[in-house]
């Protein structure tokens, strides 16, 4: 067929750039990793296990390099404005050569990031088809794999006031027909993982929204999502990324916690997830690190859209992330409870407008893999040390104690507590929480 | 008794100036009410039993005027550095002749507002009791009535690392003796509710904190609380006020989202409520209207701390709200739920510290009664005209429709709306929300 | 000609909208303006000659509702994808027709607003001719005429690193090239301000950035422009616009004090003014007030773009400013400078993407027009009564006493005034600022 | 003299801790330097002297761990409440002792910080001279040195509404008087700078503020301590601290540019410096490195006050900084102007208030210089390989060709660069900022 011929790489895209290796730190090359060692065992786990990392479609492939002050700058030689099959196509080889040539194991793909464009659902949904097809051939030819798909219910002028949660009804039938179809896509190429971003579930004023009607639809089409994931087989997570604003004035998913209380209010605790992403988190008032912790206590890590934004700028600036005290942090929290399971750490991160060479997407990912793999190696010298968790023990070690039994036994009471407090006259003194020695451990432990 | 003698109010503190009366939006008179005409029917309720407005104890008659950087400027008469016993008395007789002054229904108290310095929580306890005695005597001579009652787990150095989320189990207890005693205070006094503010229930560094311990601890003290309450007797509502950041770099009670949740996991809907503050909601990233209408969509309204901050300034001011498009917004998705219950608006704002003028008090209290009264009559005219309410009802109609109703009604599924998506080629478009529109309509409203 | 045939106004777009008249505050007419009256004589000047309203081109006729995460919304029956000749001529059609039936006296206009799109600089500079001189046809058909023009030079892909800063002088020398023409068309349009918006003017990380360098071009580029305006004899003002970020991570104009240094460095003070936003005003970190009032205090007060934020936003969200408060602080700053001379408020503003309905367009201008002429009447009324002018000389009346004067006096110095303070031992004490009462009577003047 | 007989070190408070030597990157003492090794050699120079370190005298020995919210903490062995003569005087030879065992070079102070309480301005006046002294007797003894001195003019009451800039002459005059007498003693004590941070020069609101006057005064009073410190021959540099909020609402010393352009206004450039404070930076929507570019390229470099903050919180954190990447940033715009001449690294952090052993005064103290070293070593290697700027170089060569040269020579103007570019047809490309690779290159000499 002569659309699958066109998939061999013969005429590279990159042809000028060497697939990415690991040298080292002191390598002067900076088309290399110096320590993503995707093979090297920390914490008894090969490294690419635990990162288990991913390029996403969408800002790499798909987007010109326009802002809302500017038109596109980017002018890839797979683009072409009106977005044809062939650019389609085209797009598609140069993703798979990139996804290759960097090494690392996994993409993520919205639905219509990877079809030609489409005037009306019925084309959108055959030409997705055709082109999720030929996806899993490249996966089959390259052996890159799927963390996630999602369907994009976002940037149609149709979804404007949302999709799952619309007013009109005929708009969420649409947004739950893409739905189906990427899921199901997902199901086929063997993904991971399948992703919602809510990114217009959520309102410009309430003036116009009805809150509480919206949310129950929310509620009410996601189960359906959970059902229908059984039905078909697929035994990956279903995942809500949380972001607080932008598009919208207020997105429903404004954080972890926000998120965990709308499970609990469906009855889908257990059965979704979160698609944590820093640049979300610090938008919402939140570090990286919390919104990990949070999920994690809560039972709710899915996976991580990895990036970073400018503390300066309001909103996503979606940078590749170097920050790797801050990763660190992160993965303090993550890695003591198993660290990933189906998830990723998925590169929802662009290069900057300006940023028009080819190679400095490479640049970009490699700063992204390497500070990746440098937190990790600091969190696991934090982890197998072992003075934090000690420190913490010994902190609440009161609770193992007498009276920390008695407050938490199970015939306290505020009355029984209160009444011993006053009757030894007990007058609790604070101790040191030693934040300044804690983060001088941290700032050890990166090398 | 000698005590109750001091009461009377013979000695006024504020004694050049006359209570506030009603005088209509065209009294050139700044010390009187514009706009709060307590008996004016709005919506079918007296105005007084609308706003049930209350002055808080602690920045009007406790706080001297300091800040982080300075000493205190106010140099009351009622004030003294050490806080004795006569100054807890003097403190006491200048609140209730201003309270009564104001002409406005109600009042809060922190446990260690209203004694003297207290050096141990067995003297604290004392103090207290003796203190809350006095405010009876005080409430029965007046008519003035405790809106709600708090216990201050924050600003002892013992809180220092939180509350009822201490790592230290006899801090924790001390926490749990000052909430019986201001809970059942609270009972005796006849308080229509109780408040619990969380200001260290929270970390300043993950480092230190096992975060899953301290919620579970705060879960299961929280509902001691809630079976004390019953078991006294006590039918006000206990609520918890939600702010992210603060003194805490995170704090737990985040936003009311995060308190759904909360009380979810503990099993405590329904039966705690919470205390909106603008101030903190906007330290939050949410507007004063999105967590009114958050609360009264998860059926969590309580109370509302009515005041405002600088946008400019990213910690708490406590300002008066003089905003009365912001109080108008909120107060359209507060009223058509019934309004408030037991709860009211609380005065939880001081003046500028610069203002050491005593009439400055009398100035802020009555911007911010007028602005709230303001605010009702819009908020009424706009609910009385109905035409927010048939726009929501329109734009949303279409899930009353053939195929809303399909879409929600029992054996629907992923799959089937799809697949009628997919057979009828439904392709939902967008139409407007009518944001100028509606947002005029508050314009045209605040009169 | 046939071009000018098509600018007559038979085929009204808004044809089923009448002209917009002022009706009063009672009108139930919400295309009705409600404060908005012209002729109304405030201060001694006609509200119209105080307010000086322009609409501009660009939000209401150029941009068709996409944002970053979605496609246009809009569908504008004078738009279409290619934005050719026809397309432009009309938008141009519906612009004064709009102008027109809304009543207001000016427009505004980026120089790649009005033509067809074009290819190269060349043809954007026929094009443009072209286009600037249709517009003067409709001025004086219309009456409506122009506030201030402007080039963009931010849009096209070449100013990605900034304009009159760029890296590259043949970028540069493109920027100079539209400026040249756009101050020219402006000039001949009888224009009175021409504003430079330095939208990528900035830097995205200092790593690439020579910053001397590019401000000193800055300041060698913007004395050209002074010296042209005054060599082609136009008489209206240069204007620069604040702006801290957006699109880039630091703008060069981040605020009026930033460009009050920056025009004293390059001896173009009094050249050179100010054309503020409160939108940009508030990213900045300061109130739309205060950035009026640094620029009366520094003689730079130029023009005004009329809109506001979302304060949870932390980007640009233009919207229609209804904070009359907001508004009428700001004015009691303007006005007893003598208010605008050659500026004006221009509506920097856009409907939401979701606000598709051509009747939306009308809405927000009217809110926007009546909250300015609310705001006015309220700060006059706050002026003629004179208690804030009069509470300001009382609490600076010390430095017109003895010490005071003595202490501004010429032979003044550290050490005569530390002398002096010490022999007299003075002790000075704070006084009240009288804050609430004073912003009590800001809302008494808001009727 | 009893007095000095108490100075020397014989009943040391921090006895159990030993200097603090450097011990090199794989020592497992948290109490040693792992990076700063003051003698080693950067860049042609001691790394001692090119940090030149100072530890601050009210963060770490005046502040008790009091917040907004609650009382202090510490109850460190120097402090009592009424800080009466013994306390000033402990706290003194504590200061010392501490300062010589992390054996940094300098240590700086506010006048109030060193005497014990003072109830007027000339007791003030008295016990500063006392206590001043007395700080010359331990430098001798210890060696440490004086990097700045401040008169604190924001903490006393009668400064509620500023010092210099205050309404009140009085109020003006006190301050002056304790400028000159901290002036003098600064430059009695070697002090190699001197700072005016105006924590209260600003406004709360603009309604009862003459910004005009103030400014004014500012200026004058400004420009009368640099008469000053000439007239008595200090050689140092007078200092200003950008901050843009807290305490005040808005504060005059908004950001460096701010100060630019103030400086300028009153003929002081040149005279007087920035003292620059990375928590104030990001207050104010700079990044660290923006606010040093900025002073570098305006030639306004004094000082630096490292800390950080949280940047999830509004206000001032004053963190020990132990962000290297950030600080890199910083180094890099710094050092090739030649580095801090009479400035210093000051070290305006504090412990959290949960940290209340005396040994995190240590690990604060020696994560913050430690993450300096790091960072210098970083920056000294990013400057020496000279990728950077061979980088900016060649981006901006162009302004070194023809066309460069032409339009910034005399005769240029925007008439003759717009023909040239109109008959060239010029038609300026975008090309990459390389923004990924060199923010690699930063991550790559962290070591």
């Amino acid at each position: 067929m002569a659309d699958t011929d066109r998939m061999t790489l013969k005429d590279p895209v990159f042809g000028d750039i060497a697939p990415i290796k690991f040298e080292g730190p002191d390598s002067e090359n900076l088309l290399a990793y110096r320590y993503y060692n995707k093979d090297q065992m920390v914490l008894g786990k090969r490294m690419e296990d635990h990162l288990r990392m991913a390029v996403c479609y969408w800002h790499t492939f798909c987007w010109d390099g326009f802002d809302i002050f500017g038109a596109g700058t980017f002018d890839r030689p797979w683009q072409n404005p009106a977005n044809d099959r062939s650019a389609a196509d085209a797009k598609m080889a140069a993703a798979f050569e990139f996804f290759t040539k960097l090494g690392l194991p996994y993409y993520c793909f919205h639905d219509v990031d990877v079809p030609e464009a489409s005037t009306t659902p019925d084309e959108l949904s055959n030409n997705f088809k055709r082109a999720s097809d030929r996806l899993g051939t490249y996966q089959e030819e390259t052996g890159v794999k799927l963390l996630w798909g999602t369907a994009n219910l976002f940037s149609h002028p149709r979804y404007a006031a949302g999709g799952l949660t619309n007013p009109d009804p005929e708009v969420a039938a649409c947004a739950v027909r893409q739905i189906r179809d990427c899921l199901e896509a997902t199901h086929r190429l063997g993904g991971e993982n399948y992703v919602l971003w809510g990114g217009r579930e959520g309102y410009d004023t309430l003036l116009n929204t009805d809150l509480t009607r919206e949310l129950e639809n929310f509620g009410r089409f996601l189960s359906m999502v959970v059902e229908h994931k059984h039905k078909i087989g697929f035994k990956g997570k279903i995942l809500i990324e949380p972001k607080p604003h932008e598009p919208m004035y207020h997105q429903y998913d404004f954080d972890t916690a926000t998120i965990y209380g709308f499970l609990s209010r469906f009855g889908l605790l257990g059965e979704v997830h979160v698609n944590i992403e820093p640049n979300h988190a610090t938008l919402s008032g939140h570090s990286f690190a919390h919104e990990v912790a949070t999920a994690v206590s809560l039972d709710m890590m899915g996976s991580i859209d990895i990036n970073s934004g400018n503390y300066q700028n309001g909103w996503d600036t979606d940078q590749f992330n170097l920050d790797v005290r801050d990763i660190t942090l992160a993965l303090v929290e993550l890695l003591p409870s198993g660290g990933l399971d189906t998830g990723g750490f998925n590169f929802d991160a662009k290069v900057r407008r300006q940023s028009n060479d080819l190679s400095d997407l490479f640049h970009g990912h490699i700063g992204g893999a390497d500070a990746l793999a440098r937190a990790l190696l600091a969190a696991a010298d934090l982890i197998e040390r072992g003075e934090i968790k000690d420190l913490k023990e010994k902190r609440y070690s009161g609770w193992n104690g007498a009276l920390g039994k008695k407050m938490l036994s199970d015939g306290a009471s505020l009355a029984s507590i209160a009444d011993q407090a006053a009757s030894e006259s007990l007058n609790g003194k604070h101790s040191s929480g030693r934040q300044e020695y804690l983060e001088n451990l941290v700032a050890r432990s990166i090398k």
